[in-house]
Formats: C-alpha cells, sequence, structure tokens
C-alpha cells in the first residue's frame, strides 16, 4: 500500500517525484497564530539543498518553497498547510527513454515487484528528493515546538568516528560534512574526494540531539516516543539503523551500569547524574536530552557495473547514470533533524490533549 | 497520549497492568475462516512465558488464553477477536502500600511526570507482562501469513556474541536462551547464572529473520516494511536500537560492497546473490529473507541499590525487590517473533488492498 | 474490511457477538485521574439493560460491567480501559444447529457475502447487544466531558410523534419510552403493546441535545464533529437517518428563516436569537445546544414469515425465532446518548491538543 | 482540530482557501496502472464549476486541474497523486480590510472561536469551493470501481420535490438544477430566480443512487458503509441531513412493511424484491443499488441583512457581500457524487484487503 502521511495529529503528507514537475507536503493538524512564511522554512531547506559542496550531488535545485494555504497575514490559521516545491534541474535525459536494469540496492525491483510499474527517472517516488518536503514540513513543525532545540550532525562517516572529546557545536556548520569535530571533518574530506573521483560512496551515522523536551511527552506502547521516532528515522532513505541513547551498546552493558542515577533536583524534579536512556523511559521523554542515532548505508548509486538484470529478466550491468551524492548520510542529517521535530511536535499536542 | 492499537488494516490493540486481574488483545482486520482455536496460540505464549528456567523471572503465571469473540465453529468470522489471559501469581505485597522510590532505567518517573499517576505495583502498563498480549495477538497474524517462515533468536548476551559459523536452527529450542550456537549457549549459562546471583542484569541482542516473504509488501514511504517494523520492535519494552540487514554495519561499508547483485533466476524473478539489504530496498520486501536485529537493554530491575528520589522528591535509594528476569532480552525472542508476524500481516492485507 | 474501533484521540474498541461468552471495550487516550470504578458505569448500562420492560426484549442480562485494566485506587490511569460485560442468557438453542434462512433486514445476508461466515446465533457481531459496550465507554466518556449536560429521548414511534409543547424532560425517565411528553407515552403503551402481540415492529426517532459543549470544538472538514456525530449514529444498529438542528426540514427553507441571527451577550460572546443550526456551523461547535436526530427502522425480527433463502440458495420462508424488542429504537436511546458522549469527548481532547 | 483526510486505504487530503493562490488534493493509496490523466478529471470538475448558468454563483473559475505526482506514461504508479487547481477569480476586494460582522448560517463565528482566527475573505477554509478538491479526488477514485455506476441529481428545491413518477434519468444533465423530472426543472427555474432576485437562497435535497456495488463491501461496525457515507456526506459544506434508503421514513414503518424479501435470483444470489435499505444492511453492501439522500441548508449568504456581531463584541449586521450560489445544493450534486465514489472505492480495497 502507499502511505504518505505521517504523524498522529500534527500530520503531514508528502508527494511528488524526482523528475516531476514538483513535490510537496501537506501540513495538518498545525496550531494557529504561529508566525510562518516562507523564509521561516527555506534556511532548513537549504541546509540539505543539493549542489552546495562537491561532496553532494550535482544536481542544482534552488529548492524554493512556497505556501499555498493555511496562512493569513502571516500567521497560520489552522488548517491545513500546503507547501510546494518545483522540480527545475531534472535532466531526465539521463535516463534514457526505458526503465534501465534494476540498480542493485535501489528499490527499483521492489517497485516493480509491488506495483507492476514504477517512475524509473531518478529513483522517481523512491529518490531522496522527497526529503525536502520532509525538511520543509519540520521547519513548521519546529515553530510548535519552540522549547526545544533540535541539533544533528554526522558522527561517522566510511567508518571513521569522530572523537567525542572533540565535539564543538560551533564545528557543525563551518564544514560541509555537518561534523562536530575539525580533524573528523578534516580526514572526511581525503576519504569523501575519495570515494567520489573513484565513482564509490561511502555509509555514515547521523546522532541528533533533542534538548529542552519537557518530561511526559510519548505514551506506553505503541505510539512510545522512541518508537514513533525509530519509525521516523527508518523512513529516510538508506537508513538502515536506529538506535537511542546507548542502543546497541546498551546490550553489552550490566543492570548497573546502564542505570541513570537520580538525585532530587533544584527544581523540584529529579535531577539525572547519566543519560544512557537517550531521554525515553518505557517510551516517554523523561526530560533528558532525547538522543537517537541513524545508520545510512553507502548510496546504492556508483560507477562501478553491478551484475544485474533487466526488467525484461535479462542478465545485464546496472551502470548509475545521473548524479547523485557520495555519501547520502551528509545530507541526512537535516533530514533526520526534521523528522525529529516532526516527531517531538505530534507528541507535544497529544500529551497536551490528554492532560490540558 | 496512550496509544495502545498497532497495524493498518490487521489491528490489534492490548490492555492490562502487571498486577491487574488480566491482559489481553483485541485483534481486529483477521480475515475470516481461518482455523483458530486457543490451542494454536498456547505454544507461542508458552515459548515467553515465566518461570520456565531459573533465567527467566520466577513469577508463575499458566499465561493461559481464552478467546473471547471472533471465532465461530472453530474459525475466525472477520469479526473482532478478543483474546483474555487472566494474571494469577501476581503477588501484590512485593510492592507494599505506597509508591516506592522511582526505580532508575524503569519508566516510573517518566509515568508520573506523563500522567500524574500511575499503577506502581510492578511496573504497572509499563511491565513487560504485557508483551505476552502481543504474542498471542502474534499466534493470530501467523495463520494470515503461513507462506512465511519466522525465527528469532538471541545473538549476544552481555557483549558475549554468537559463532555465525556455528549457527544451527535446531540448538535454537534445545537451550532456555533461544540461542543457535551450543557452545554460546554453555558460556551463557555461567554469564547469566553469575549476573543472577550478583542481582545484576544483562543485555542481549536478538535476531529475526522471516522467509517466505514475497516481493512487495510494503510502502515507498511512511509505512514502509522497515519503518513499521523498527517501530513495532522498538516499542518492545527495554528495546533501545533496530536494525534491518546489515544496519550500521552497512554504515561502514563502500557502495559496490554493500550492493546486493542480482542475477536472472530459475523462476523468473531475479535472484540476489547477497542480502546486505536484509531483504527490504525502499521500504518493500524483495523476496530476500527478511531481517531484523534488535538491542534489548539490562533489565533495569537490579538488587544494587541505585541513587534515586522519591515521588514526593525526597532522595531515596531505589533497591528491587518483586522477581525478574536476569535478561529481559531472552524472553524478548517470541516477542519479536510476536510482532514481526503482525507487521507482515498487516502489510499482506495492504498489498492485496492494493493490488487484489 | 472489520473496523471496530470508532474515535481518533479518545478512542474505544468494542468486541463480541451476541451468543458468546462476553462483549466488551476497550477505552483508549482517556485522560488520567478521573474517578471511575463500575458504580459510574453501570446506571447507564441499566437504561438500555433489556427485559424491563413488556416493550423490550425478554432476554434477561444483568450486564453487569467489569473493568479489568486503566483503574488504580478508584482513578483513571490514563492507560487503557478494558469493559468487559459477560453474556449470561444466550439461549442459543433457539437458533437451531444450522444456519436459518437469511432474516430480511437483517444483515445475514450481507455477512455471508463479506465474510463467507458468521455466527448466525442471535445475529452474531450484528446484534444490537454489541450497543452495551458503547453505553460502557460512553459512560466512561462522560467523564471527559463534565461540562456537558447530554439528554436523548424519543420523539416517534410509528409515525406518532410527540408534541414539542408537551416536552418536559422529567417525564422522560418516568415512562419505559424514554418518551417526554406523557401523553404521547399513553398512546405508544398501546401502539408498541398492539405491535408487540401482533408479532410487528415499529420504528422510532430520537433526538439527542448536549448543553454546555462550548464554541470551537470539531474541524473544519473531515471530523467536522457533525460529521463524526453523523458516522457515530448512523453505525449504531437499525438506524437509517442523521440530522443536525432543522435537518432536512432546513432544506424547505428560505435563506433568512433558517439564519440564526446573534447579539452581543452579557458574557462578552454573542447570542444566538436562533438555532437552525444545531449548535454546529461549519463543522464546529457555535456554544448553542449540540442537536441531533436519528431514525430507527422497525426491528427487523418479526413473526410474520417473510420470503426468503437459505444460505445455500434455496427458497424459504424466514421466520424470526429468539426474543427481540418491539421498536428497538428505544433502548436506542441511551446508545444515542453514549455515542454522542464519545464523540465529544473525543473532539474536546483534539481541541485541546491544536489550542492547549 | 483540523483533519482535512478522508478514507482507510484510499484516502485523500485537501488543502486550500476560497481566497488563496490554489487549492488542492493529495490522492494516497490509489492502485497502480490506472489511466489517468487531466482529461479524466476534468468533466467532473466542470459539472460543478460556478458561473455556468445564472442559478450558480458568478466567480468565474475555469477549475482547471494539474496532476502534480502520481501518474507516469498516463498511469498511476501507486503513490500520491497531487492534484492542484488555481484560484483565478478571487476578487479578495469583495472582502474589505477588516474582518466583517459574523454572518449567521455561517461558520465565521465558530472558526474564530475555534482557532482565535481566521482568513475571513470569501469564508477562507470553510468556503464551498474546497469542493472542487473532492471532486477532483472523486473523479480518480471512479477509476478505481469501474464496476459501479454512480448518479446524483437533486429531488427537491425550496420544498418543492420531484414526482418520482416523472423521473427520467436523460433529463438530468439537460437541466441546469440536476433535475431528474422536466416539469419540476421547469418549476424551479421560477422558484430560484425569484429567490436569487430577492437576495435570497433555498435549499435543496440530493439523492445518490450506486448501481452495481457488489454485496459484501463495508463492515459490521465503526466503518460501516452507511456510516462512512453518513460521514462524507455530512462533511459537505451546508449539509444537515443523511439518510440512507427509506431513512426517516421508515421509522414510520412497521416491521413487515419495511422488510425487503428475497427469494433465489438466476445467478445463484438472492434476488430481492425491494430496497427499503437502500442496499445496505448491517453496514455491508447488499448487492442491491445504494441509495443516500442528503439535506442542504439554504445557502447562508443572502443579501437581507440580519443582526449579529462584529468579531470585537459589537452589534451589527451582517450584509452579504461577495458572490454566492442562491441554492448551494444544486452544485452539491456532482460533490455527492465525488464523495460516493471515494467511500466505495476504499470500501472496495478494503474488502479486498480482507477476502483478497
Amino acid at each position: 500500500m502507499s502511505f504518505n502521511t505521517f504523524g498522529r495529529v500534527f500530520r503531514f503528507t508528502t508527494w511528488g517525484e524526482s523528475h516531476g514537475p514538483a513535490l510537496g507536503a501537506v501540513v495538518d493538524g498545525c496550531p494557529p497564530l504561529l508566525a510562518l512564511d516562507e523564509a521561516a522554512i527555506q534556511p532548513w531547506l537549504d541546509k540539505r539543498r543539493p549542489g552546495t559542496s562537491r561532496f553532494t550531488t550535482q544536481r542544482r535545485e534552488p529548492d524554493a518553497v512556497r505556501i499555498l494555504s493555511g496562512v493569513f497575514e502571516g500567521r497560520t490559521t489552522g488548517t491545513p498547510i500546503s507547501l510546494m516545491i518545483e522540480n527545475v534541474d531534472q535532466r531526465s535525459k539521463d535516463y534514457g527513454d526505458t526503465a534501465p536494469p534494476y540498480r542493485p540496492g535501489h528499490a527499483d525491483y521492489a517497485y516493480d515487484a509491488k506495483y507492476g510499474t514504477r517512475d524509473w527517472r531518478g529513483g522517481g517516488r523512491s529518490s531522496a528528493r522527497e526529503t525536502a518536503a520532509r525538511v520543509a514540513a519540520g521547519a513548521v513543525a519546529r515553530l510548535v515546538v519552540p522549547e526545544v532545540s533540535i541539533r544533528a550532525y554526522v558522527v561517522e562517516i566510511g567508518g571513521d568516528r569522530v572523537d567525542p572529546a572533540a565535539f564543538d557545536d560551533a564545528a557543525i556548520d563551518e564544514n560541509p560534512f555537518f561534523c562536530p569535530d575539525r580533524a573528523a571533518a578534516a580526514r572526511w574530506e581525503t576519504l569523501v574526494d575519495e570515494a567520489r573521483k573513484a565513482g564509490s560512496s561511502l555509509g555514515a551515522v547521523v546522532e541528533c540531539v533533542a534538548t529542552g523536551v519537557p518530561a511526559g511527552w510519548g505514551a506506553p506502547l505503541y505510539a512510545k516516543l522512541d518508537s514513533e521516532l525509530a519509525a521516523a528515522m527508518m523512513s529516510i532513505n538508506a537508513v538502515k539503523g536506529v538506535e537511542i541513547g546507548d542502543g546497541f551498546a546498551a546490550a553489552a552493558l550490566r543492570g548497573e551500569d546502564n542505570a541513570d542515577p537520580m538525585r532530587p533536583g533544584t527544581d523540584g524534579r529529579p535531577e539525572f547524574l547519566a543519560n544512557h536512556a537517550g531521554g525515553i523511559a518505557g517510551g516517554i521523554s523523561t526530560g533528558q536530552p532525547v538522543v537517537v542515532r541513524v545508520a545510512f548505508k553507502p548510496t546504492s548509486s556508483i560507477l562501478t557495473p553491478v551484475p544485474s538484470v533487466t526488467p525484461g529478466g535479462e542478465a545485464a550491468e546496472a551502470v548509475t547514470k545521473g548524479r547523485h551524492d557520495p555519501c547520502v548520510g551528509i545530507r541526512g542529517a537535516p533530514v533526520v533533524e526534521g523528522m525529529m521535530a516532526l516527531v517531538l511536535a505530534d507528541q507535544k499536542l497529544l500529551q497536551r490533549a490528554q492532560r490540558g
């Protein structure tokens, strides 16, 4: 089935293909009276915009967003907000006239198996271009949770990790990798350049931290905050793993090492002395920073031919044409931020519904 | 908000607390005419039943399921199936008369922050006892996907991993750890015994493989098969990480090493030569085995006192009473299986809706 | 498909058949800390309980509700509330050993066409017995909207209408018809008795008024307050029509006669001088009483044989056995009240989500 | 809350205001491989297009639809279909610079009470212009149910009803009222003209019949076919009542007069000898024509001044400016058709999910 809506009360629906005339999102359930115009959205789109450095795809898209509804005299009205981004630099001719061999790692074969058809130009609906719509929707979501600060950055590329001791928030926006460790950023420049020139690609791990989330957002079971975050992150193209707090590392800890002790805080609330849990216990926020890590596989589009088959069932080599990111995880960071904002906005409104 | 329903067309809703009179699930959207009676559900419940070895909690619950609706003359009718399991061995007196200090790692504080109240006996709604209801619902889901074989097992306890070369499916049911590696199972006996006697606990990683899933189940975006699996698994108590296929390891691979090459298969469909993707591309099954790995943190209930605070805000030490699993991940394996069945049943029906 | 859940954030799921061991509802999304016990639910169930006068079915069901979860120390915890009502007086032998001819007006044939099977004892899932679960859930919903007063009564039986000028709220609970007009109640006694003795049945119209609903509940489009009410009421067994305010009569009015003029009210809010709209404009409550009218067809179970066919396709006469209400609309009144409460509780929480 | 999505697996989401730059719908869950282009949608939009006769608003909108996604090489791909209609003839200056007095009968006050703001130009989101998006989505839905023929027509204007004996399907498209009775159409010309010239307005009743719906679509309870239809119809602007089959008239019948007898049919299925039920029993289609009737109140926009208040709370007279339909029910007929198609498409896919 096709399900292109996410969220429970703060919801968004995206539409559009890589090589269609436009793509967009409809944001529904947004509270009224929030100041919103295109200028409030554009900076976030610019962060994930392609073609800004040699480390991203050379497709040139201005990614200029238009607000088509839901805003009156500069403020949200509570009615659906339609956001549209026109595709400008499609260059569909890269993709020829007939469906090429299935590209391994891509969704090509799976789409055909599911739908019996697909728009094969640039990945069609499965293209990471769709994430522009999420980032636009995420920018609206941020307005709903002004008390929260959301920060995503890349902590690993091609297996090379940042040094936690070298973490510098200011560094994140100073390099094309959203890397918080200047030394790692320098190493990655070489690493990604090498992969790019070799026609290869690299995976990455993005970490996202939300501070200012009050205790009490989430739900005990099937809309747990961590469950919603897992769904949100795993819905991003190329993502293969999600962990909260210590994640897989927690599986190697003993109970006493994984506990987050508490003491009475100065504000009457408990103060936590550790955050192995990543700010979520029993599916509900604890008031500590919410920490999620997301694994991106290497971009499936590579210049190295890979054995494959055609839609007609013939053996063939898949050779990537078109323009692609050598490391899709880099531009994944602003997308992860957007999804975090979208989940938190939804959970805030849900908590408000239940507790007033 | 409280959301206790999972699924889109094949849905289930669970209810019940650790120390209430009963717990249960309502399964809705199940196709009619499937053979179903209690005997078809009970074996799966027995797999996760507590008290079956010294490596699990000593709470003695028969976990006998009753079908209260939705079945007529031994077959499902298409109407909601109400499943109920009575709690027998609650022993609430372990929990005293007043709410104890918040147990670090547990949801105690988060629940109070969210709801302003909670049933603090045995974790109340946040108890892993709720997973019995999922396993029961999962047993119904299995009937919907008879073409699929689902197998979960533990691949790591306390940081000690199985040897993939020693994998023996037959071993899984021969030891109390659902461990496919006999040598590892022997080591774990010592490991878990030590932790249990020390009043400590251990984390674990569960792997689940579904074979027989045809290509084409899933959805391109927000109900992606992997996204649904991530939500499902992360909704299980104590889970902190989920990965599909190579997962986080894929982030360290190059594109050419992560590609799953194809060649024409004998049945007219592509044959894959690798399965880094874990059977899912672009959110849609490829026909290969669907592989998911789930990280369970160590049980938060430990005998070592941990600094904490009382609901009233006083400093206190949290000391676990009650009976608990030294490694909650072990009994997590049948729960992971159940959730896999529930997600696949839903996706099968959704695909049928769209393609007939 | 089978969809047995209603509501968006305040949701309930019902289960159970006429002749199964029990039926019930799971209420999810209920705010915490509301005082709730069985005694708060039972009076509403008693209002729709069968066998209380000769004008309802003679099936004797105590309809005693049990709360199985979601309540701790007399208050809701915010987790799912499981309500169960045991069936006591099933008398399935009235229904024989094999599926009888399809009863015209009943869902028998439609169920078989849909599901290929059905529990044919007493209507199975399509029995109006399911409405007991709704009434129980509705009793919980009332706790969520204490500012609202909900009153349903019967305004027409067998085409004989009450006189609006004779409306007396006190009369409603004094006669077995929930009739606000004492003279009409007296006439109906004769009317319903005659139909009952003749083995026939009568239709009815129920009106329900909710006062105290503040302006602002509802939504502009697909979750309009009137749209939700229409869905809720039409989901009740035997209902064939729903109208809001003047309803069908409004279609015969001119614009100036249908307008509800306003003037400044003493509390700073507009005061309405008429209520043709039934308290809803553009899908949103106006602060006036919410008025809905619901048409119940005559009970389909009658003693007069009706030409029909058997499940095997043979011509046959359908002869109703079993015990039935001569006018199902009478016991529909408490069900309509329950559904009104359920819709309003949901809308209140939704409004709170969006506006805080 | 704002809920602008309708449907369960075949879903659509609408957006846009009367005086914004555009409005649209995103259709999700549509099966792939259906032939679709703008020309397949436009004729249905043209039926409800304003300005086509003197009996509708004089706003001149071409209502030209653009398909922005979800179609490749002339066929649906199974991914979301984004439909956009630009607003051309807004003439916002009719509405001045400040919010006018609340127009009685309109949603003006309710919106302000709900949202604390509104786009007051032309009714903003509450304008019947939104129904263009539904009609466009409905045109897509028709492709999903080619076996069904859907026909809506006006059976009453200003209290003047058509003569059932004079019903002529061919007449419906020959007059500007979608009236199946030529004599009534002639009377209505005078009637509506008089109202229009007097600055008044009239209500109407629309009937819609769907033939070719197989037995078995629907659900036993909260997604009953009739319940979904009631929600769908009541969500249309100005609708105050919905009935299925005999509807309110059934409430005045005796059981034996309301029964729809059956006999064995030539195709092995039962043949019905009457259709009081309007093709739906127990929420499930019976294979007979599905019949729904929808009451539209008179257009609230009238030239007669009506006492009201300003948003600031001052007494004022509401005087309608802008251009409006003298009888909004007329253009309601194509909207009712569209909603019928949307509900049936959803139910067909749901039935397919459950039965394959």
